[in-house]
């Protein structure tokens, strides 16, 4: 049997198709520029090459059938046919406040989809329209909803509520919400198996650091505060995104031009952050090379992303006390050296201490890492985040009967003797060009 | 001579009077209602009963004039004539990225603080009206700007930048300024005589809690971060602004309303903060209060403003690395220990320890005391702040040709034989009623 996932944007349509038996990824693949002209979907099977190919895709749905096509496809297909698909995660932005834990879509739980809309205006329909697709397409199996926030519904009040006034928080569910959640929710509990802690006695602080960009302060295993809000642009200095911002700035810059009020939040969302700093990029790699070669504003840029990051480490250092660990993720955390160790910089008489050549050495994707010294207090990992194996998990649980919230589930990734097939296959290539990666991987 | 400080609000204008020889506050006082019906003027002077009187004020020039006939008066004045004034010193909220500390007010310096009117509406106007009537009442003086965002021009560019296009800096001086400078300055000051130490080898974090409320972490001696930005909104929470918060919650809720940006602009300044999340009151006296006897929202109110203030804690002492003091000011800094002891809770593994004994003796204006344990790392000071003694000075220095800019320059209050005498005579009566207060005191 296996089990698909399914990210919906927008404008597109990711995927990934699981072996559940074999424990092994059998595909990933993304449908672009859904409902615009020149759709494309791009498959990567395994052991096999990748295919591509344009094929109109007016709404989800086709976007979702050209899927289901491409994964049934006799050349570059990985499934037989259809039938052996047993359930499909469906990764979904925002659930408000009504879900602590994935749930089997029923209509009742995409009315409340619906009726949480107005918190994600830019995610939401989209995440609606292809749960709605795919049931079409795949009508006889279970489809299981994975929220972003359901993660960080432990937080207490006084991390979630904002001080607006409360009929805002009473009659529109303003308060914080923190997204990143099922990152979270798989590097938390990695860190525990890596600490040889058991969840509930882990405190650890999670940065994930992409284009978008969170950080999560988990006190005995659960989340007890996130940087991302009511939306998932406050915090972190990312990649078009502002992070923290003098909630009324924009009413000043609005007075100075004119902005209407989308404006500012389109320029906010999709123009501010290292892209807004720098005029450059909104990649990390473009902008440090520029910063490297003498780029004033792209050195500016590095430096308040790396300063916004030490505030909230010392922030949740702060708020959860002494803690196991700091964990970095995501594309950024997983690679850039330079973010990681400048973030860290001067936290030693806190317990920190990064060990330089091990952060320099921590590039890969494939393996978990420690670039922390060994005489650091806090370890310091770099942990590959695997959003689609929690949906994968959460979807095959509830189709199983065998699912609950992450405090009284056990996931498969717990077990110390886990493994990412896949990773570990990449793995033992990379440790060919580059055996001195062996002295900072962590095995439980 | 008397140095004459003025502190013009849209609807006030506060006063002090300061005899220089002496070194002594002669009176001070406020008018009320100024622009509006019934305005009043309480007038205080040292040694004789307070005067109150009803008199129209249209403008602010009425009210000076109200001050200036108080404070002359045969009565209940306290000086002979307006020929003993030297100078005026006026508390300007603004100074863009002009000014790095006082200048004596000119065509081209009111110029210049007409050109940031957008940055400060509601204060900005009050401010320059408050000026230049003044300058016509007193002619002869010289007139001093003393502003709160002086002191925060020392930060570096990844604390004043936002992470939003970089033409909104470079065209209509979007950044983070900073505000109660000259609160900022004198108490960062005194901490330095408190440590024994020269200013540039002082690292505090110092709390102004007041109905606002800011956070500045002071490095060598000079600003290297504040919690409030672009305006006096962000950061922590107060009374009725909202500190920080999702730069796009209002957007959402306008959007839910149909409130205007107007409308919005001022509830999140006026109808936030404590005041919003209780419904109740924006003073920390009634909100501890109403907690005590299990008002919910007032629970709620108090667990958020310590969390803030935490977090803001934690995150200056990772950027600043190690400090040598706390220091907490301003009406609730100096007066609740529930805010100051809550919020330091659960940092003594960072070297931060409060005595609970000695926190709840702390609850004068009149002294300066230290509430931390013997063995605490960083002390923890309560330093009364003295804003119009810094706006005095720099206006006496700037008329007597001797004054620069902080860091090269010795305000009387660095010495550590200063003594504020109204505050010695109040403690003298302070100690007869309660004696273990002098437990606390430090003297230099």
């Amino acid at each position: 049997m296996v089990i698909l996932t399914l990210n919906c944007g927008s404008s597109s349509a990711k995927y990934q198709v699981y072996d559940w038996d074999n424990k092994d990824v059998l595909a990933t693949g993304v449908v672009e520029r859904v409902t615009a002209p020149g759709s494309v979907i791009t498959h990567k099977p395994k052991g096999k090459d990748k295919f591509v190919k344009e094929s109109p895709c007016p709404t989800h749905k086709e976007a979702i059938e050209l899927i289901l096509d491409a994964i049934t496809d006799k050349d570059h297909g990985v499934i037989s046919d259809m039938s052996v698909i047993g359930a499909v995660g469906h990764r979904v932005l925002h659930g408000g406040d009504k879900f602590t834990k994935s749930v089997k879509v029923t209509p009742e739980v995409l009315d409340t989809f619906r009726s949480v809309i107005g918190l994600g205006p830019l995610h939401m329909p989209a995440n609606i329209m292809g749960i709605e697709a795919a049931q079409k397409v795949l009508p006889n199996v279970p489809h299981v909803a994975v929220m972003d926030t359901a993660w960080h519904q432990t937080m207490p009040p006084a991390s979630y509520r904002y001080a607006v006034p409360k009929e805002w928080y009473e009659k529109y569910a303003a308060r914080r919400y923190g997204f990143h959640g099922t990152s979270f929710l798989y590097t938390a509990k990695r860190a525990s198996v890596l600490l040889h802690k058991a969840p509930k006695d882990t405190n650890v602080i999670i940065a994930h650091v992409g284009n978008g960009a969170s950080m999560c302060a988990v006190k005995n295993g659960c989340c007890f505060d996130t940087s991302m809000g009511i939306t998932p642009i406050e915090g972190l200095v990312m990649g078009t995104r502002t992070g923290d911002v003098d909630v009324t700035l924009p009413f000043y810059i609005m007075r100075q031009t004119g902005m209407s009020v989308e404006e500012m939040d389109n320029a906010l969302n999709k123009k501010s952050g290292l892209l807004g700093l720098t005029g450059l990029s909104s990649d990390r790699r473009d902008i440090a090379d520029a910063a490297e070669k003498g780029n004033k504003d792209a050195q500016l840029a590095v430096d308040m992303e790396v300063y916004r990051l030490k505030k909230y480490f010392g922030a949740y250092m702060a708020a959860i006390g002494p803690v196991d660990a700091i964990v970095y993720t995501a594309g950024v955390g997983e690679h850039s050296a330079l973010i990681r160790g400048r973030a860290l910089e001067g936290l030693e008489w806190m317990g920190v201490k990064i060990d330089p050549v091990k952060n320099q050495l921590a590039n890969t994707g494939n393996a978990e890492t420690c670039i922390s010294t060994d005489d650091s207090k806090v370890k310091v990992f770099v942990i590959p985040t695997d959003e689609e194996l929690v949906m994968t998990e959460d979807a095959f649980a509830i189709m199983n009967g065998t699912y609950d919230v992450h405090t009284n589930f056990t996931y498969s990734f717990q077990d110390p003797s886990y493994k990412n097939k896949a990773r570990e296959a990449a793995l033992v290539k990379e440790l060919e060009k580059n055996p001195d990666l062996a002295k900072i991987i962590v095995r439980p």
